[in-house]
């Protein structure tokens, strides 16, 4: 049993920050919240996200799983006026979830669950911790796209950089302790594939911040809330090592 | 002999419904009025046209028929900014039709209308009745694009319903009495086209009030007023039945 | 040594003039302009610009020359605001020109421009002067493009008009005194290709007043200013002579 009320703003920010991963999605659904843990097809970024009840104007559910096509819910979401509400509920005689958004009931047929098993998120510890505005972040990396090679991110007690190196030319953006808030005793460096970096960064939507953590030569993870804070999201990216 | 004159975003809403169907057609002009009939080139639908001279600033009119190309018509209305006069003048010598927009002076050359004979419109007693504001039409093929399959129009005493089934999903726009106003003793069901129902349904202006006549398997015939109630449309669709 | 910071606006207007013609160019330094002749790859047109110490926000040089990519400038304008000021510093290490816009930093190599050799500016003493708001030009050059033949210019003691007649259709602009300011004693007429007029018409910003020097079957001056009165900008355009 599953049956919700969100805002179409809430669910499209949180449909646009999985869909930079992945289209096809399992929700693991319980009487609290909806989870979802994925990876992508290329196994270089994992995402994971905890919608709490809070972030619904209604929800009731018992422990079930739900198979979403994502780019059926963008379909979804065209056919919502801004502040609108959309109302999702299963369909526990066909298994189908009936999307109604004013006077129109959408029936979409779930995507099997069966062997899509959650990825293992690995423990880490990451040296320095910076906390931005996703604006800075953006900025950054529309200036590194015309450079398009690998995403150097750096972080010392005084500075956080973000930088692209290329055959002649360079770009960076460099922030320091007014803008970033950084925590880290050393320096750390790691280098990281440009689009992955572009698309989640170009997915979070203005006025978030974003907390990075970083190391050297290891993944870098961005944690951030979205829905008032009623939904929490962290997005781990594997770094790529120079081989020399 | 034909001139007239008239707001550059009247001609814009007359050619957005006509260049649904048709690029090049004919219009029959008198002193009263400039009105139209024409089928698509695979004689699915039908469009017929009266506009008034109340539509226009000034009209002046002998019998005569008028031959034009609408690409190019589009083209004089890129010209024109909103609100702005558009004049017509047919030139007597060429015999070519003359826009004038501003300082802008456009000199088109004429269809031949020899062989373009009106299409015989046929007299249809559709049982249902329903008046509908057309931004729920709207937002109903917005709906259904998704599905993209036949477009099934159905009516009963309480209830209007715009729905599309595909294999595995399904989408439906159902209006009771509080939003359209339902005249009809039995329930009535045809099926149609998606593209021409969607083309037609969004080339018509906001705040139009569309009368959609309906029956089992018949045409279907959507009757509304552009420019202020002075030019009359009426649109036939061709039903696909379903061979079984 | 060079070194300079000005609004990103001025620069857009600046670079949307030059790249219409030519993608890499040399700029000629002194302590108190830039200056910039070139023409395009066709030999059809030519640009000479005179940017002086004025259009900038602070300006500090010495007798050089500067390489410039200007896709790569227009990509540096892309993540300026409207308003924002952008530095420019040649770095003298690296031979590099340094760009800042806020907190980010490109570095950009030059190009070579020996053997880039500034072109001759063949002296013109043309009969008709005649000067026009941009914005009728505008309309003018969107009106001709339905036709795409040669644009033709003419002007006399009490008009001036753009043309363009195809094989059954035409399209004219005709300004009288009201809108252009004419002085010629005889009337005068060129034809031009179309795109190349349209490319730097479409280019010009608004509110500008444009100076066109006109005369029998020869090329065509544009003169205007930019950055408030602080750049200068002649444009000539060879015509196209009809063999009969």
């Amino acid at each position: 049993m599953f049956s919700a009320e969100l805002k179409s703003d809430t669910l499209k920010g949180l449909v646009n920050i999985i869909s930079t991963l992945i289209d096809e999605v399992k929700f693991t659904i319980t009487p609290e919240c909806m989870t979802l843990k994925a990876v992508d097809a290329a196994h270089v970024a994992m995402i994971e996200m905890e919608i709490s009840k809070g972030a619904f104007e209604s929800y009731s559910a018992e422990d079930t799983e739900l198979g979403l096509d994502l780019d059926k819910v963008k379909g979804v979401l065209k056919l919502a006026g801004a502040g609108e509400t959309i109302k999702m509920e299963q369909d526990d005689s066909t298994g189908k979830l009936v999307f109604k958004v004013g006077n129109i009931t959408r029936r979409m047929s779930l995507i099997d669950t069966t062997g899509m098993n959650d990825p293992k998120v690995p423990q880490l510890n990451l040296l320095a911790n910076i906390k931005v505005p996703i604006e800075e972040l953006q900025k950054g990396i529309r200036a590194v796209e015309s450079i398009s090679d690998h995403i150097t991110l750096k972080a010392g007690p005084e500075f956080f950089e973000l930088s692209c190196e290329g055959d002649t030319d360079s770009v960076s953006l460099k922030l320091d302790a007014s803008t970033a808030k950084i925590s880290t005793d050393t320096d750390v460096c790691s280098m990281f594939p440009p689009e992955y970096l572009a698309n989640i960064i170009k997915a979070i939507p203005s006025g978030t911040q974003v907390n990075i953590e970083l190391d050297n030569d290891y993944p870098v993870k961005l944690v951030f809330a979205l829905a008032e804070g009623e939904a929490k999201v962290s997005y781990l990216l594997a770094p790529r090592i120079e081989s020399e």
